[in-house]
């Protein structure tokens, strides 16, 4: 009896000294987060002084050299690049569109879609029809398609609280919208920006000819919300107007660039690799901030936090900026193949690709015991307001990511602001609030650190 | 036995009943708050077409008579105005500061911290020392002070997650700097901006000369936080340097003004009133759209909503629209003032007062029984990612109401970026964001309509 209340004694001390070591580690990782990062001033420079970084344009390659550089600064163990090869798209002259009303021209925002082809050089007038999905496009059919430009018109829907939700309910108009047009005779599309405000920027994003003939692409570009509902408000007076845009955009040969890693050895299992990740291209109407700026100097800020606290961690700590999740997800495919070549073995990967406001939890894909695991740390996370764990989507580059057993986890910070300006020409470092950053940089440096301690199951 | 089952099945049924005809209800609130509200285009016009609401200025005169006027168009039973007197203070011209180190003048921005005496004509000009408490005046004593500006300049604690708690360990330079040291014979006094961001805004925000006899009052103003890193890097280099402000800021007669209050009444007990409230009035370098825009739309939405929704509520629910939150809280005593002269009886009164941005939950003034009842509807708030509970201030205005029983809300918004605005020039329109400002609203919605519903205990 006096033995097993020994027993139980140890265990509760032992358990309350864990809880008690646990809280100190995520108060101190939030309290370096907060007064002693570089995580700001990385972006700032990544933002300001290199700009916009779409795969294969010189920005991309300046912030492949700059990252790296600083990478080199925090004393890890290993800092390299990963070839991978990468399309390269360029959006040529900015484009000009009307809506042509009887004599009347008015402007409206546009921007070409990632992956579009030009118009021709004078450009393409011709009618304009609404739609508000792919479905209606068979309805309609090739006999009230043919020869017009199809407007995509379904707005992100306002009630949902999760905004990706919304985005995940309209994307198919810009990924697919221009493929499925082109089979019934379009000759161009105009897509409403997946952006829940209304403004004047028109938001890109990647679309996708999929197996439709190189000869039948036909131009795309997005139109900004204001755009969408002055259209729409003119072909409900007139149905017959036209409409006109111009776009001079092209898909070059695939160029060279590359994923940014840098690691900090496991002291205990150097042979089980758990990552924190980012992708460091963007689109190229903006430095592109919040997608993914931030998640990239985040992630690079849990290793500088971890190397400030001298923590040495079981596992090995992995950095990975990615290139390349815009219009390609080249990066992300190449590390696991990288991966897989050198048998690697993964653990966990998280990556914050979700804009740099406050965090709120994680998305995680994992097996229940892991799950059930993550969400008894809940309490640990409470002084720092995060409340949110929930299976889903993590993370476009550590999708492909397999291993025999792995954890993955999605930053979720608050998302209510994220698409005024995704893929748009206000993603700057305006919009990104230094503390945000520093927090978010921190609860992706908790759940590490704690998976680190107490392994996968 | 039957029985028992009977009544024990009844009452499931019930329960079940009535946490599906709630969980029904908020979906009701939100989803009518972020379609078909009108908060955000009255913030739209009380920012943009009215501007700043100082006690006593045009502006404030404005907003009540708007205000009333919208409130009038939603079908409630009574809108109706609530005299109160208000101090008015008033700016004057523009600030103007220098650093003089030697023969370098070094312009700072700076404002007038409202309630302020104004400086000479001609300015002031006199050594400055850096203190970082009001209890370092007292080590120093009348020899090191006398005759010179005292500058305050401790940071606000960035390590902080809830930037109110930091804010409350910085205020007392603000609020009470002047009047300690003037005591000490210092000529003014000049107060580092409340905001954890470094940036070129001055904040200004009320100042108190207690008891003070009016000949010893010294002019004090804030300094942007940018302007107090590089005012005390100077005196690092020269303590010696010297100083100079100018403002013609004057406290004018007191002027009538007035509380905006609109009500439903109640179906079952129209004598038992819940209030939910904002201030009107702001401060008057911007137009106030966090600082407390936001909160008076938000309250306005909540009676909207419910009508909206064609809810008939079992008590009778207030908005008051609180004038002169800012500088002297008269708006609140008076409604207090008057509610006891009527013999009214408040159960519940909600305040939102700490920014439109996301919320995440209320603190709460109450008993145990209530609190805990508040947190037993957890869940329903869980899919509005709302889950903070926690016990503490709740808001300035509501703060004097007080009842046989009541039980007292504030919304605690996200508050990473309030402090980057608060009571500063960039305190505006564009820093609201719709989404976030409707979720508010929903939430003060939802707690009223449970509290309406369940009644405090």
């Amino acid at each position: 009896m006096r033995k097993l209340l020994f027993g139980a004694t140890f265990f509760l001390t032992s358990f309350a000294f864990g809880q008690v070591k646990d809280e100190q580690m995520l108060k101190d990782i939030y309290t370096m987060a907060l007064t002693n990062s570089k995580s700001y001033a990385w972006l700032d420079d990544l933002s300001n002084k290199i700009g916009h970084r779409l795969s294969g344009s010189v920005g991309a390659e300046k912030g492949v050299i700059y990252t790296k550089q600083q990478l080199e600064t925090l004393g890890l163990d290993r800092v390299y690049l990963q070839e991978v090869m990468v399309p390269k798209w360029v959006r040529g002259e900015k484009e000009t569109a009307y809506i042509i009303d009887k004599k009347n021209k008015i402007s409206v925002p546009i921007c070409a879609l990632g992956g579009s082809v030009a118009t021709p050089k004078e450009g393409i007038t011709a009618e304009i029809i609404e739609v508000h999905s792919l479905k209606e496009l068979e309805t309609l059919g090739e006999a009230k398609i043919k020869g017009k430009i199809v407007f995509y018109n379904r707005p992100m829907e306002p009630e949902n609280i999760d905004t990706f939700l919304s985005y995940g309910r309209c994307g198919d108009q810009r990924r697919s919208g221009a493929h499925e047009a082109a089979k019934f005779g379009a000759v161009g599309t105009i897509v409403r920006s997946l952006n829940l405000r209304l403004d004047d920027f028109p938001h890109t994003g990647a679309t996708s000819y999929g197996d439709l003939p190189k000869e039948k692409y036909i131009p795309t570009a997005a139109i900004s919300t204001n755009g969408a509902e002055l259209l729409s408000q003119k072909l409900k007076e007139n149905p017959k107007l036209t409409f006109y845009f111009k776009q001079s955009c092209q898909q070059l040969e695939d160029v060279l660039s590359y994923n940014v890693i840098g690691e900090i050895k496991g002291t205990v299992h150097p042979d089980k690799i758990m990552v924190v990740s980012g992708h460091l291209d963007s689109w190229d109407l903006a430095d592109g901030s919040h997608d993914d700026g931030a998640g990239c100097v985040q992630s690079m800020a849990v290793l500088e936090i971890f190397k400030k606290l001298n923590y040495q961690p079981k596992n090995t700590l992995r950095v990975v900026l990615y290139m390349n999740e815009e219009n390609g997800g080249r990066g992300g495919k190449q590390y696991e193949a990288e991966s897989k070549r050198n048998k690697e073995n993964h653990i966990f990967a998280m990556e914050s690709d979700a804009g740099g406001f406050t965090p709120r939890g994680f998305s995680l894909e994992c097996d229940e015991p892991n799950f059930t695991k993550v969400r008894s740390w809940a309490s640990l996370f409470e002084p720092y307001l995060i409340h949110l764990f929930v299976k889903g989507h993590t993370g476009s580059d550590i999708h492909p990511l397999t291993s025999t057993k792995i954890v993955k986890a999605g930053l979720r910070p608050d998302s209510q602001r994220y698409f005024d300006y995704h893929h748009a020409a206000n993603d700057t470092f305006e919009a990104i609030n230094k503390r945000e950053l520093e927090l978010g940089a921190a609860t992706m440096a908790s759940l590490l650190y704690l998976f680190d301690q107490y392994g996968i199951d």
